[in-house]
């Protein structure tokens, strides 16, 4: 038994300490093993264009937010999962970190770029990779990456117990696809969405809340609200994620055929079908 | 716009004639471009072991259900998908078929076998491939193989526009997973489960209809009662499967990183994670 959990809340664009103040206070008396935090949730999400988001990110190595939060884990006692811009030479990322209370343990780079987020960042170019902390092994994936089932299955295929994933979500379909890829990979998924609107000169984006946590047979355990702050920590088994049999002769991994998969790892200059 | 549906009834273990008679009746009047019948709905589904299910199979340049079913395609002049017992010299397949008015044109055998099949079918040996009739992208799945993301995705990469899902459901899980599926592909799915039990002297099982047509957005068009006969037809927008744009920027297809899916393809022999 784990206990694991998220933050939900509603950043302030382009605010990072004020961000950053917010999570720590938040956090300042909690006792878990591991918390997602949104996606973005220092800096904000509607970032005018790719120079403002360069200029709002901070690189790894040189980052007061990361620093603090080290330090923060390192007296409570738990890891962080969480979103972050992180600049890194002349490229800009949509991240999501590991840290514990050893400082960062691992950088993932979404692979999955929404929308608007095309102009600002630069897409992922990480492989998936299962990190394991204490004994459960954590797949990262960040929001849209949601609507790919192949991220949540690789993941899966490395050995992951939790998905952890943070969010800014916007359309209605995440949190229900995610019951889908629990249950098709036996994984439990933390989903850390923020909630509140960034409102900026060139438009405005209201996030949805309803950040959740998934266990392996599909059954949400907990759902916040789509509009208010939520720090919710609870007790998971990881052994109900490394029991992949769903029935006594069906193994969701084991059962696979890549044998017949190959169309999914080809080339992506599909023909246009139209 | 095509018309397109299903036709959910309880068939009668090991009554084939029966059966097929059932489903001629039923369908003896209908309009339509497209209609879905469950899987195994001339044989029943609760074989007492391999022997039986091979006994009760037909072989396809054999079989009078075929003969049976193209003739009322060639006199309804629209095409079925239907679940069929297949035997191919020393071999058993749970498959799907293909039939229109000019006879018998694809055949696809179940890539993952769920629970006791194992024991009395043969896996699949066919790659997925999709069929085109009359303008309309028909990619063929047979129950169990909702469970795996590869194979509606597969499907979507090749161009399908409905997908056609014979079914004998027993797990709860199918339906919402279902709408996933449409999703994260922009496809349509016609789910064609049966209903009432198989009962025989080894046991039984209760089958649990709400056969369903799912749109290309994850909505549920039409679901069907868990325990009623249902003969359903409804025109479907093709287009609407065709249009792969979630957002305005993101492609469903498109937008999927292939390079990084590797892990999807590679050999099924997977460490053992526990």
């Amino acid at each position: 038994m784990i206990t694991a959990g998220f933050y939900q809340f509603h950043p302030k664009f382009g605010q990072i300490k004020k961000n950053l103040g917010r999570v720590i206070s938040a956090l300042s008396s909690v006792t878990a093993d591991v918390i997602v935090l949104p996606e973005l949730p220092f800096t904000g999400y509607l970032f005018k264009d790719r120079d403002e988001t360069f200029e709002l990110a901070e690189d790894l190595q040189n980052s007061p937010t990361i620093e603090r939060l080290s330090k923060l884990c390192h007296e409570r006692d738990f890891y962080l999962v969480t979103g972050f811009a992180e600049k890194s030479r002349n490229k800009v990322y949509n991240s999501a970190l590991l840290i514990g209370p050893e400082g960062l343990l691992h950088t993932y780079h979404k692979l999955h770029l929404f929308n608007t987020e095309k102009a600002c960042f630069d897409p992922g170019n990480l492989p998936l990779k299962v990190v394991e902390i204490r004994g459960i092994r954590i797949g990262m994936m960040v929001c849209f990456d949601w609507a790919f089932p192949e991220v949540a299955r690789i993941l899966a295929i490395q050995g992951a117990d939790v998905l952890c994933h943070p969010s800014n979500l916007v359309l209605a379909y995440c949190q229900q696809a995610m019951t889908t890829r629990c249950l098709e990979n036996s994984v439990f998924a933390i989903t850390a969405n923020r909630f509140g609107p960034d409102t900026r000169n060139h438009g405005e984006i209201t996030f949805t809340g309803q950040s959740q946590i998934v266990a392996p047979d599909g059954s949400v355990m907990y759902r916040s609200l789509p509009d208010r702050e939520d720090l919710f920590i609870t007790t998971i088994d990881i052994e109900k994620a490394r029991d992949k049999w769903l029935t006594h002769k069906n193994h969701v991994l084991n059962d696979r055929r890549p044998e017949f998969y190959e169309a999914i790892c080809e080339g992506k200059n599909l023909p246009n079908h139209r």
